[in-house]
């Protein structure tokens, strides 16, 4: 099969990614294309024009967008992402699932192939929580797992998500009704920027997803006592941000070693000091905390452990503190027999590839959940930058990903819902054990 | 003499003290009174109203305000504080000290009394840095001291400071000309709130300053590299906050240090994380650094040790780091003179005091360093609170302060400016030992 393999047009991804790019390109070459704003639905404007005109082409009352050459086939595999980004976000986070989508189905359809797994390209409106703080607005509710409440979150300028959806033009009725016909929907597909380092330090073109990383998620609160920098002795002091400092510093061990026990990783990635000034002892410091793993038991575990380490090191310091829970997820296991075919159709287009977890979660992960096979394909992101302007990736990487989409729906596959172990992978494209 | 020692009126202290709060009196009960804003002008308005129509009162060029019942002295010894507050601050920092001045020199003059070192009454502009970055503003111009780029600083809403003057009536011509009689001036004494915990937790009533500290101050940047917190195993990782956490411990732990081998604060009282997030890790975080003593020498060593300390945590790290020197100033050893006499004054008032340095600036030092002989006196600030609403003294120390200026005033003394040694100052009040 391989010597007359339909060969995808990367000029046309480019131009299409390029072009995509201008929709809401910031000053520094960034993108702020937020959930249901112009820019959101221009970019789906954008997309309608491109779609070859044989493609019949739907929108949901959300405004997914769905389109396909293969309308009649009794039933279709799903390949997309979405079109949103965050604030001064990258080109490709999103869009590059989406384009590489429509370049296998396209290619496909211009070769005249009928492929045992027709596609079908699926566009989702709002993956990002940057505006309404909910992720994969879309395909939640294209799967019916919106909830009323999560319906009504608000953006910072308190306008309600179902407010932004009829100013859009969408209207949805009965959110428990997913829009689309599972029945027909063989599996999901979602190719998607890494957003880490691992594929870019191990070289591999492709990376093919076993398990999503869920995180639990703290607010914390350090208190000790404002005193004036210059008047207050050193002994006399309850400086909150040295008892902040030494507590994540002791996160920060408790996450090394537990990354080296199982699958773990634990962050700090902001600060607040309450009213802090050079010319004060900070009297209250808040911080939050992302503890995330594949293993939700493992993770309890190192969850309970950093608590632990809270309590103590806050009480050597002679602070008050609080812990504050703000989420808490479990992990998604990917579909083993769709992770396995993805290999597969990544090694016979030669590309080099291996087997990890996703630190972050996808619309692709809801399919799963919804008991839809469903898989995540990733590029390396170069210096594992995500969510910036700076975010980039490799051209081969994207002929690979979109070649490995053309040989999937090719290869004469039975998709059954099979589940990974949940211990630490270390796989890699070398042999298939994950 | 102590038998028919003038009696202050305490009742008249705290009406004057409790109308003075209700001018920028906040929703918290504190105060935000800026500098040359209109509620600075009318508590200036307000003091004049209560001033004895007996005084003499004059304006300079700035707006600061002197009155004495004694013009004709040849000589006379200046007392008096600010009338300005922080955002929010406290009803009793500045104000206490032009009260109790005020109501020394009129218990003295209501009781027909003809002090040996006639006071004035000196109500200065400005002290707080809070609007123009600029401390000390009306006692500096008051000496000569402002320069021409101090009087174009601005606020944040890029007002220049000699705009906000004019647009308050007042328009300073020479700056470098003093616009007091320097040559007639004996001495310069303040009261004001410590600022600190060490009056409160001795239960001295009084505290007689020594040695003002001054800072050093530095922005520190550290820059690691951002990632996405899910996505980043815990050893690929530059965290840029984790390596901040350290090196703020660092910094408490030298400073802790050094304060047991003399005289010694080291404060991070603030922190950025810059674009931090709950998903990153996060890759730049800046933060202040203060480190203050009586003692420049000390200071400078102590200084060294930390940006060395600074350098090797970020080296263990492995993170870059920048440092920014934003201020360096220098000790002023106040009038040994002075306060020896202050001591005395306070002593045969029977009040309980010690000597202690200061660790923030006031207009007293100003006179010292423009040259003439000025003292601090300290009454204490409950659990070390300042600039805050919650700032409270004590009534007994409020007597004990105007008594101890009524009998300072009305003792024979020729001052004379002597220096006080830059060692750690332990004396208290039972012996004189400093």
């Amino acid at each position: 099969m391989s010597d007359r393999m339909p060969k995808e047009d990367i000029d046309r991804v480019q131009r299409r990614l390029n072009q995509i790019w201008e929709i809401g390109k910031t000053d520094s070459s960034g993108v702020t294309r937020l959930a249901y704003t112009s820019e959101e639905n221009v970019v789906f404007d954008y997309l309608r024009d491109e779609l070859p005109r044989e493609f019949d082409v739907w929108t949901d009352s959300v405004g997914n967008l769905f389109a396909t050459p293969w309308p009649e086939a009794e039933n279709s595999l799903y390949i997309g992402s979405h079109l949103d980004s965050v604030i001064n976000g990258g080109r490709l986070d999103g869009v590059l699932g989406v384009i590489t989508a429509l370049e296998a189905i396209q290619t496909l359809h211009e070769s005249s192939c009928q492929p045992p797994n027709p596609p079908t390209l699926a566009v989702f409106r709002g993956e990002e929580s940057a505006r309404f703080g909910q992720h994969t607005i879309g395909s939640r509710t294209a799967l019916g797992m919106l909830t009323v409440e999560d319906f009504s979150a608000t953006d910072q300028n308190d306008v309600p998500l179902w407010h932004a959806m009829q100013q859009a033009g969408f209207h949805p009725e009965n959110l428990s009704e997913p829009t689309i016909d599972l029945d027909r929907v063989t599996g999901f597909l979602e190719v998607h920027i890494e957003q880490g380092r691992v594929l870019d330090e191990s070289d591999d073109d492709l990376g093919v997803v076993t398990n999503i990383r869920a995180p639990v998620r703290y607010k914390i609160t350090v208190e000790g006592a404002y005193d004036h920098s210059g008047a207050t002795p050193m002994n006399l002091r309850h400086d909150a941000l040295a008892g902040a400092s030494a507590i994540i510093l002791a996160i920060q061990r408790v996450g090394k070693e537990a990354d080296n026990e199982g699958d773990l990783v634990a962050t700090v990635g902001d600060i607040t000091a309450v009213d802090g000034a050079i010319n004060k002892v900070c009297g209250e410091v808040s911080f939050p905390l992302d503890i995330r793993s594949v293993n939700e038991a493992f993770r309890d575990q190192i969850e309970s452990r950093i608590l632990e380490e809270i309590r103590m090191t806050a009480d050597q310091h002679n602070l008050q503190f609080e812990v504050q829970e703000i989420d808490r997820s479990s992990p998604v296991t990917m579909s083993e027999e769709i992770a396995s075919q993805l290999a597969h159709a990544a090694d016979s287009s030669e590309s080099g590839y291996r087997f990890l977890p996703s630190g972050g979660g996808h619309d692709t992960m809801n399919f799963q959940q919804a008991g839809v096979p469903a898989g995540l394909l990733f590029v390396p992101s170069v210096d594992g930058v995500s969510h910036s302007p700076d975010e980039e990736t490799y051209d081969d990487a994207v002929a690979a990903a979109v070649q490995t989409l053309i040989r999937f729906t090719l290869s004469e596959i039975e998709i059954a819902n099979k589940k990974f172990t949940e211990n630490k992978i270390e796989g890699n494209g070398g042999d298939h054990a994950f």
